[in-house]
């Protein structure tokens, strides 16, 4: 039997666990494979740094040598950020090399130019790391759910978000101390702006809406709101209603195409995705004939995403034993991504108020002005510390973001304390 | 593009169902799979049965002649049971065409017999709807998870039963009431033998232990035992050791083998699986790597069991437009399968014991002689009344089950009230 060459681009907590797997089962993978994989290279940054496990043959500083050599046969990539690894794996892919990749940054940004030079090279990219981690959840679209209509996918794919949203949810902690508590435990990193802004949901949310609906979806397209504004009294909110805030992941498909974003949002306590604390993620799929799914698991850490790129790897190296490759890139849809203002959604508004007589009949006003309905009206508080909590009906976020403006302009309104999405 | 052709056999819930998404969706399946899929033939028991959307030619109670015709490509099989369908299945496999099918029954059976059959005409078998419904676990056990090492899977893969626990979960009534509520809403049968004494789940039990350790399990080597002995003290018990009871199909890797195994069992109510309720179906998954993932939907039902199949009809179709075939059994762990009583586990024990002195040392010594040591034991009641609760730690089955006896042996004891497993 033939070995089946790879090539590691990366070698930090993933790409370690990855040589380790790959090492230590060895035999299994053989079995499953029918072929032997051998690492014939590890490409490094540094290559000063003591790697006792790997032989020193195999590091090399010079990633663009290695994906260009005509004996590779696999390249695993692993080191994250769109250049230069856009560079590297269009030149593998082109070569007809298959390609195992985790960069959910790189596919959100440039997956169009990846797909077509896989396909110039008739090779395989697979990329089930990118998104939540060891959970399988885009094979199950790309494949399990193809004879099936896909409407909307729901998702916690931020663990370090989720880890900071639960704790403020259990505690009543502010945002704040709940992100001190995430780097210290290494949840968040020292600049969490990637995670705590939505950047990484977004890029995310990208892949499953191109996935889950056929299309071409980039980054530039999802909608993305962070979780830093969030404060305990919105958590206090959501609880009387009923609810707690989880930052989703949306994908779904309306009659105006596809909407995708990432904000954080209201949703029911009885809600599956409610009880997904701590770094968790999961993912929730409704589908027309399936019904609602959810994948749950770990969505980071080394083994966790080495489990799902040694899936990926297992995949590729069969369809290259059988001289074949996957379906590839689906955009037959080609369903436009419509913008977040035609997106249909539900305000949560809390506003503090003038203690006079008319201000209730102003605020349904400036609600009827911009055809928004309202679900429920609560007053909270007596005389001058009243304040107004206001749940909408359906409506787009044009309308509601148009609401929300008026009420600002209202001298009934001394100030709009909190908007928040309510979804599901 | 030449149409690939389908022969449906049966035509009852799912079977319509299928053939409805196949006619809805044909634009949308020929775009995935690269060509349209196309109904040769539908084989039903009763011809006279009114069907206005088939096309009364498409009809025949000939299954043996559909399945033997040359131009039929690919036969999706829904009748259930072990036979006629192995001999249809068998005959259709070694002439080349691939078989989609929902039958536990049969692969848990006879699944060596279809796999040789697959092996033999080089066609694909898929069976993914014979688990869980529309809940993408096979594939993910199948393909994602190749590069991990899987040791456990425990599901609840009956929503029957799943029905029936949540109730008296939530009511405090008995297994007769609940079983009859469930009968009444159609989620048990007339006859709910198969599923509330685990046969149902006993058999994919063996398709989930065959596919997670790369083995052949049969259903005749799953330990199987059912819920019509639980009793509402059994959950007030549960609750009060912050635990719920769940019918487990239980699939695990153990330095002994694999051990396979459907029983009623005492969960912890933090635990994941403890919130899958009603006829929802959830399996999770404990991989080294991947850690802990849980797969959830719904079980059952005509939709979402024709979603599976309808994922498993684009992949076959798929692999056929490549002129290939997916990786087949994969048996090369050769792992064997212990009887249950080398499987470690822990056991619940209530007892009615006589009021006199002496009465807990004779319980602990019977349990000390058996090598089983006790993690609690509490005692409810006074006097005459009096009752022991004891859970053991882990110990093996058949020394937890000597336990038993020598327990009901002692004058002390006057009765053993409940016996159950903990898990998890």
């Amino acid at each position: 039997m033939q070995a089946l060459r790879v090539a590691l681009l990366g070698y930090g907590t993933v790409g370690r666990a990855v040589y380790e797997l790959l090492t230590h089962q060895a035999d299994e993978l053989t079995e499953r494979i029918g072929a032997p994989l051998e690492v014939v290279g590890v490409a490094v940054h540094r290559a000063d740094v003591p790697r006792p496990e790997l032989r020193p043959e195999l590091i090399t500083t010079d990633a663009n040598s290695l994906v260009s050599r005509p004996d590779v046969d696999i390249v695993v990539e692993l080191v994250g950020g769109v250049e230069p690894t856009r560079t590297w794996l269009t030149t593998a892919l082109k070569s007809g090399k298959s390609v195992v990749t985790a960069n959910k940054a790189l596919l959100a940004a440039e997956g169009a130019a990846l797909h077509d030079a896989a396909h110039a090279g008739n090779a395989d990219l697979y990329f089930e790391a990118a998104v939540a981690g060891a959970i399988p959840v885009l094979r199950p679209l790309r494949e399990s759910l193809l004879g099936d209509q896909v409407f909307r996918v729901l998702g916690i794919v931020n663990g370090t978000t989720n880890y900071i949203l639960s704790k403020m949810d259990e505690t009543g902690a502010s945002f704040k101390e709940c992100l001190a508590e995430a780097t210290e435990l290494g949840y968040a990193e020292a600049d969490p702006t990637a995670d705590v802004e939505g950047y990484d949901a977004a890029a995310k949310t990208a892949i499953l809406g191109s996935l889950a609906f056929h299309s071409r979806v980039s980054l530039d397209q999802v909608h993305r709101e962070g979780i830093s504004n969030i404060t305990a009294e919105d958590f206090a909110a959501a609880r009387r209603l009923g609810r707690t805030i989880k930052l989703l992941s949306i994908a779904e498909r309306t009659d105006k195409g596809i909407g995708v974003r990432v904000h954080p949002a209201m949703i029911p306590r009885t809600h599956p995705l409610a009880s997904v604390n701590g770094a968790f993620n999961a993912i929730y799929v409704e589908a027309r004939a399936a019904g609602q799914l959810m994948f749950y698991g770990p969505g980071a850490g080394g083994n966790p995403t080495a489990s799902a790129v040694l899936g990926d790897l297992v995949a590729v190296a069969r369809n290259r034993r059988n001289g074949g490759r996957a379906a590839g890139e689906s955009t037959y849809a080609a369903l436009r991504v419509h913008p977040m203002g035609e997106t249909t959604t539900r305000y949560y508004i809390k506003l503090e108020v003038i203690d006079k007589p008319g201000v209730l009949a102003k605020v349904a006003t400036a609600h009827a002005d911009n055809n928004v309905s309202i679900a429920t009206l609560e007053q909270e508080g007596l005389g001058a510390d009243a304040m107004l909590n206001v749940v909408t009906h359906a409506a787009t976020d044009a309308q509601l973001n148009a609401t929300v403006s008026a009420l600002r302009g209202l001298d009934a309104v001394r100030d709009v304390l909190s908007v928040m999405r309510v979804e599901i």
